[in-house]
């Protein structure tokens, strides 16, 4: 049973999974599973065995669960980082605290096609992805266990993904992860002195700006944010205020879908298709319709090492100005 | 100029270090500098004229500034991240703050011997090392602009390296960054419920428990913390409270430098030489002996990938459990 350990000093949570234990000589070199050793990819048709039976899947009429006729699949993950069974049990020693590590572990399969990455697939492809996601957060809230849902993707090795199929992964948390709750208390300051949402803020000064910016539609825009940790990392945002991914309007994921194929394309021609990861950061499960908060969606290539003294710091420096990154990312032609 | 900028919500300062501006095409593979491009390095003896004029040097008797008789040397970063001449300049744009990058970065190049690591040098060598990180920081905190003083080292090219002779870094900030202001905002919570210090609370814990403890000499101690984001990461503690690491006694650096070596050795047997990172955490400038407060070393190895989940959570998932790390650096014949 993996464990969930707090730092008494900061507070940041951990697990530690001691399931997937390694040793020291586990450490050396890099891990070789992207290639999957050789064996046949577990998200391609017809190895629909060799993943754990499927949550949910959007399939063509007529088609049996767990068997080919899929379009987005989402399985519980083989190796998850958390257990899905038991209770929290938390308890201390000391001036520790710990509880059980558990949490839900899903892999949202994100295309039938084992070569293409998420901005290659046709938009009512992304669709159908951003749906998956959608479908399964609503799910999960209703396990009250669990106060936080992070949607996150890791493409290619240096994002830390292991297979090379197109996948994004969900991990549901008995606890507000410390990065959100940093977003949460600050955008919560910004609301008290001002009422008003800092996001919302900050999509008009960048509207109006434009220095930043990447590409809008009718319902979403993406820039480069101002004070950005890595070079070309870009946000991505719904022009109207809401605080929950799941609560978009129909209509808005058709657009979303647009917005998200239009960025990742533009970052993938200006970079020579890096590895990246994205995430969504949404309101906690228990949190809906916040005034103060805007979901959206952070992209990150992986194009630079984090040194000792980010790690020491949480200073990071970034090499490319945010208006250099913006201009290059204007300027791909789609 | 490099620029100081504040994001809005979560209120982290990045430096965007335009004069290092890289383009999209220099971000292909891996960087080359690691091996000097061919050149001659710029820290042996004999190259001093490779570096900008030094700070500080420990030298033989007779022998002459930026010449050749030097056992520990510290020159200005040759590419600083920040820029040491001019004032902060704060400034507001909308949403936004910014001011200009000022601040110190220095080099301390630890030994003549372009191959040896810290952990291979005899301890009167990293003893001197030591004062020479104390010298720097008593020197810098006369600059009132400076409010932060972080001494970082990068191991290896996966820790961020690009020149291989052992050396340290050293960057004055004219901010408390936030990786130490979480640190002091958190032990200041434990010092006002319990009028004790937390990490002498951890120290005492953890000798007692002993599951977790990698060494101890007379002053210094060095454990896996109970909730640690990576595997074998270490933190080093001096056992006495002192806030700042600059005010230790004379006695100290001599057990400290033992302490050090062991530990690094434990270290780089247990994992076959890692790449890693250390960094010292100590008191703001303005902030010295403070009774909430303990200096200490992490060092964290460079073995898994931070991926998507990590980054989107700042929710660590780490796959060797402390007790089971420290057990292996225990039995580490040295």
């Amino acid at each position: 049973m993996p464990e969930l350990r707090k730092d008494p000093v900061v507070g940041r949570w951990v697990i530690i999974a001691s399931d997937r234990s390694r040793r020291p000589n586990d450490f050396n070199g890099s891990r070789p599973e992207m290639s999957n050793g050789g064996k046949p990819c577990p998200f391609c048709v017809g190895n629909e065995d060799k993943t754990p039976p499927e949550i949910l899947a959007y399939r063509l009429p007529g088609s049996a669960p767990n068997a080919p006729g899929w379009l987005t699949r989402v399985v519980p993950n083989k190796f998850p980082a958390l257990q899905i069974e038991g209770g929290l049990d938390r308890r201390g020693e000391g001036l520790y605290d710990r509880m059980n590590g558990i949490g839900a572990h899903e892999v949202i399969i994100e295309t039938t096609e084992h070569t293409k990455e998420l901005s290659e697939l046709p938009e009512e492809q992304i669709e159908n992805v951003l749906w998956a996601f959608r479908d399964r957060v609503v799910d999960l809230k209703n396990d009250s266990r669990f106060r936080y849902i992070l949607i996150f993707k890791n493409h290619g090795e240096s994002a830390g993904a292991s297979l090379a199929h197109g996948h994004t992964q969900l991990i549901a948390t008995p606890i507000i992860p410390k990065v959100v709750t940093e977003e949460l208390d600050g955008s919560l300051q910004h609301y008290r002195m001002k009422e008003r949402c800092v996001f919302c803020d900050m999509i008009d000064q960048e509207l109006r700006d434009g220095r930043r910016l990447v590409m809008e539609n009718e319902h979403f825009v993406s820039f480069e944010p101002f004070a950005p940790r890595f070079p070309f990392e870009t946000w991505l945002l719904p022009k109207n205020h809401v605080s929950a991914f799941e609560d978009s309007q129909r209509s808005e994921f058709a657009a979303l879908a647009r917005a998200l194929k239009d960025t990742l394309q533009r970052i993938s021609r200006a970079l020579n298709r890096p590895h990246y990861n994205f995430l969504i950061h949404s309101a906690p499960c228990r949190d809906s319709r916040l005034d103060y908060y805007h979901w959206h969606i952070e992209i990150i290539p992986k194009l630079t090492k984090v040194a000792g003294f980010e790690w020491g710091s949480g200073f990071y420096i970034n090499p490319t100005a945010p208006e250099e990154a913006a201009q290059y990312l204007r300027e791909i032609e789609l």
